[in-house]
């Protein structure tokens, strides 16, 4: 964002950029770092730069500031970040599509919104080129909350067509926001997978010393190469320090800390795995790597929604999402429960042809809806169990299913059947502990 | 339930009921148990029993099946569970509601649907009366799944009323599916509490050999009497083990697991304590018990809804929603972002006076519509941040707020503003890290 007035006569007198590391005299003294973009939250004669511990102050600009170069900035775009090829060592697509990850050109440049430039993004890691040969190719430039499933479409068939094409792997530099939603999407889309595809994202942006986008990177790329895992998975920061990265199964991770780097968690299973100092682990089963080529299953159906049960909700709302909706995936309390007030609803919904999936907004655990009366009234009228499912995981594969058939058997025999690592095997007797003898 | 004609035949000529112990000889064996209730899903020839070690099982049951009276099913409803009253004693009031805590003479008689008699509850756990006189009151007999704010207001309501009558405590047995929304509400409803107001629920029948609600019950009654503590809390199992009891803020925690007895957590601070063995441990700041009586402010506005965003959410329902409701608490992703395409309904939801609180649907860490650009949009159209509240909170708390106050800057300066602890303290910098000079 360009300076007010003010400040931006004061830069155009010393010629100097945003990007450029400079030294300002202020009242309170003089400061050194990297000229920032003027943030548009400050007042008009505040100027931002970034200080070397990566943290950015706000400075008051008056008549008597000076200002002078120290550095000019690197000119990184698309210029001086050819990669050589290295012919020993495998080939790595990186697939762009924005977020976090991608602001370390960002902050130098000033571009706000988020903007991939991958190249930079390996060019900024040099730990890869030992590794790896990186090809980059930026799809999308957006914050992960505006992804939808068009952009899930392109990015299966891309990653397919990288690993047909030989790519030793798939990197998707991915916002964490939705993170979840579309390993998910890729997951249930990407079938016989020759080689890993694996999100990474960043809590920190790269420019900041606190960043985590380099591990994750590093470690993604030490995967791809060094494992015989053939599935889409999430690699993230596993806590707060920049120890490890866990390797999430892309069906059953979701995002729980807004801003910790340590964010994302394995729900109803334990991770695939940890790469820690380049030392990969993977414990438990996961799908090997299949031979042939990758096929893509990308037709998934728009009209399925997700909702949240709370105290007093409106059965009323449930004849508007079945109105405009094939499938409606309820995260219910408990085991899969809903009010009693809103089974009517569900019940006509239901018989008007559309799926109500039931899932739980605990996360953790099973729905079981032969425990308790509401949940086997539920059962009656047709809703299908998501059994351990996660509720965002549950709301992508009926998208996915109802892309694949309009078989009402089928439909549920897919729903309630592990299709990619999405459900897990029962652990507890179901019902209320009953056996027959 | 009845059983079918071949079962119920044979119990009429055997003069046994739902409740009896008996033995039944069948083809595998003799077996030795009580009468379970039919089970709707079983085969109509299955007669089911609970064993001594708790398990039911379905006896397979033909013409030449014999069934023996071993005890007539004591009949405890209302009949010998008079508690003797020791005056050297404080009084506890038990309010029931409904839900898992309160199956255990459902079992022993038969019903399937909850309900409640706390006498016969407080009867079951004799050691009950080593710490307090119980006072037991039936309100209603509900899955928590259909409570809804009336039945709030009149928990409010009796809670104060009890307190207000000398009792030391007021322990509220309640279904574990929204306990966290009822405890959120009793929250802000009861003010300057001379004495805690403790739910308790429970993640397996009290008839189980595996049942957590005897020590939940136990270790509320002592946190009652020896403790300073003058708040709403939850009060449940620590883990999976019968080891110790967690005492949850009312306004902090969540169910995150749908049938583990571990299943409750505080979010976003640590539990307020535990009870172990008696040993109450409080750590961390708490009110205190107040002094006069208690207060009650119970009125809520009914018209607020909850939504989570997701990927492909459509800005059509929030127009719906915004047409029938005077708040909208959105869980959005990560630090508190909904898809750009939303941005305009969410705007004309509030120039049309509706309230918008925003979450997040990764429930730890804090809102913080500062970072980003989609962020800084949903705050410049007028969303609210919910700063570190879960979702469920932030939506009891709009329908309180609402409740109490029509002036939007003092709905606005009352949702940001900690309470009764629902908001915790700051520990980052917000926005960029950015500071000023």
């Amino acid at each position: 964002m360009d300076y007010p007035k003010k400040v931006a006569k004061l830069l155009k007198e010393s010629e100097i950029e945003v990007g450029d590391i400079i030294t300002i005299s202020s009242e309170k003294g003089v400061y050194k770092g990297i000229l920032m973009p003027h943030h548009e939250a400050s007042c008009e004669d505040i100027l931002t730069i970034k200080l070397d511990n990566g943290y950015n102050i706000g400075i008051s600009v008056n008549d008597e500031s000076r200002i002078f170069l120290v550095e000019r900035a690197a000119k990184l775009v698309g210029k001086e970040n050819k990669l050589d090829f290295d012919e020993s060592k495998p080939q790595i697509t990186v697939l762009g599509t924005g977020g976090t990850i991608a602001s370390y050109i960002d902050y130098r440049t000033g571009a706000v919104h988020p903007a991939l430039n991958t190249e930079d993004l390996a060019y900024s890691v040099p730990e890869l080129a030992e590794i790896c040969n990186i090809k980059a190719k930026v799809l999308f430039s957006m914050f992960s909350e505006d992804l939808t499933l068009e952009h899930w479409q392109k990015l299966a068939k891309e990653a397919a067509l990288e690993l047909n094409s030989g790519a030793e792997g798939v990197i998707v530099a991915h916002g964490t926001d939705t993170m979840g939603y579309t390993s998910s999407a890729l997951s249930f889309m990407l079938r016989n997978l020759t080689s890993p595809v694996i999100l990474i994202g960043s809590q920190r942006s790269s420019d900041r010393p606190s960043t985590d986008s380099r591990l994750n990177l590093i470690s993604a790329a030490q995967l791809a190469v060094n494992s015989d895992l053939g599935e889409v998975v999430v690699m993230m920061h596993g806590n707060t320090s920049d120890s490890h990265v866990v390797i999430h199964r892309g069906t059953k991770v979701r995002k729980m800390h807004a801003s910790r780097r340590g964010a994302f968690c394995s729900i109803n299973e334990k991770p695939l795995g940890t790469v820690k100092e380049g030392i990969i682990e993977i414990s438990g089963s996961y799908r090997k790597r299949g031979k042939d080529s990758v096929e893509v299953l990308e037709k998934m159906e728009e009209k399925v929604c997700l909702i949240y049960t709370y105290p007093g909700i409106k059965a009323a709302l449930i004849d508007y999402l079945a109105e405009k909706n094939m499938g409606i995936v309820i995260a219910g309390t408990g085991l899969g429960h809903a009010a009693n007030q809103m089974i009517e609803s569900i019940r006509n919904a239901i018989s008007n042809g559309v799926y109500v999936v039931m899932t739980s907004q605990c996360f953790y655990g099973r729905v079981n809806m032969n425990v308790y009366s509401t949940g086997r009234d539920l059962m009656r009228v047709g809703v299908i169990s998501g059994e351990d499912m996660l509720p965002e995981t549950a709301f992508v594969k009926l998208m996915w299913v109802l892309g694949q058939t309009q078989d009402p058997e089928e439909v549920k025999a897919l729903i309630t059947t592990n299709l990619v690592g999405e459900i897990g095997v029962k652990r507890e007797l179901s019902g209320p502990f009953q056996s027959y003898v």
